[in-house]
């Protein structure tokens, strides 16, 4: 069997606003976009589906071998120090087959703090 | 006395992490760096200090007639949909001097949604 392409989570925090989610969609669709045939799921850690582990389960079932998740949250709070570390434990348990990568949370990456800031500026210039 | 400039509330939810503020506090310095003068505020729905209110209320005190809130959140919940408003509300009654303007949440805005995906895709790439 040919290898298979690395996947990719986005990991949120969920919400009962079916709305809320778009964002994540948004930027799903936008690395789909930069990088065709990525598989990227989305995954919840409450009140939205799927849950981190249905979203690994389904990538572990298609054939994907290693697989990132991103924590799209701004903040270190306890749902990135405790729930996730807890819930990356279970997958590692669960698929010990599976390369499974945890990003920093894009609150800590330089370049969307920066756009942030820059698109803030103009905001409050208009 | 010469108008005051333009002032800038960036409005995050709160943890009882310390650390959670930290990439709050850093979009606050970027956009300082930018924008040398303007007075920039943090300010939190819960947990965290100083409030909406607090924050508004030392802009307010120190001669700004208009503040922008920013709220620095991914998605349209509760949050935004339902406890914001509440919040912006009570502070045009309490300021009715001040002229209040709320921005679409970060995570509403083109350009940030396009630098996260473009940093997980790099972050897939390594």
């Amino acid at each position: 069997m040919a290898e298979k392409t690395p996947a990719l989570i986005l990991f949120a925090h969920g919400a009962r606003e079916a709305e809320w989610a778009l964002p994540f969609e948004s930027i799903r669709r936008r690395i789909m976009t930069r990088r065709p045939g990525l598989a990227v799921e989305l995954a919840f850690l409450e009140i939205m589906q799927p849950t981190l582990a249905e979203a690994a389960g389904k990538l572990v079932a298609d054939g994907h071998a290693a697989i990132t998740i991103v924590p799209v949250f701004m903040g270190q709070g306890g749902h990135l120090k405790r729930d996730l570390p807890r819930l990356v434990d279970d997958l590692r348990a669960r698929h010990p087959g599976t390369a499974l990568t945890l990003t920093p949370p894009i609150g800590e990456a330089d370049a969307v703090l920066e756009a942030i800031g820059e698109w803030v500026v103009n905001a409050v210039s208009c």
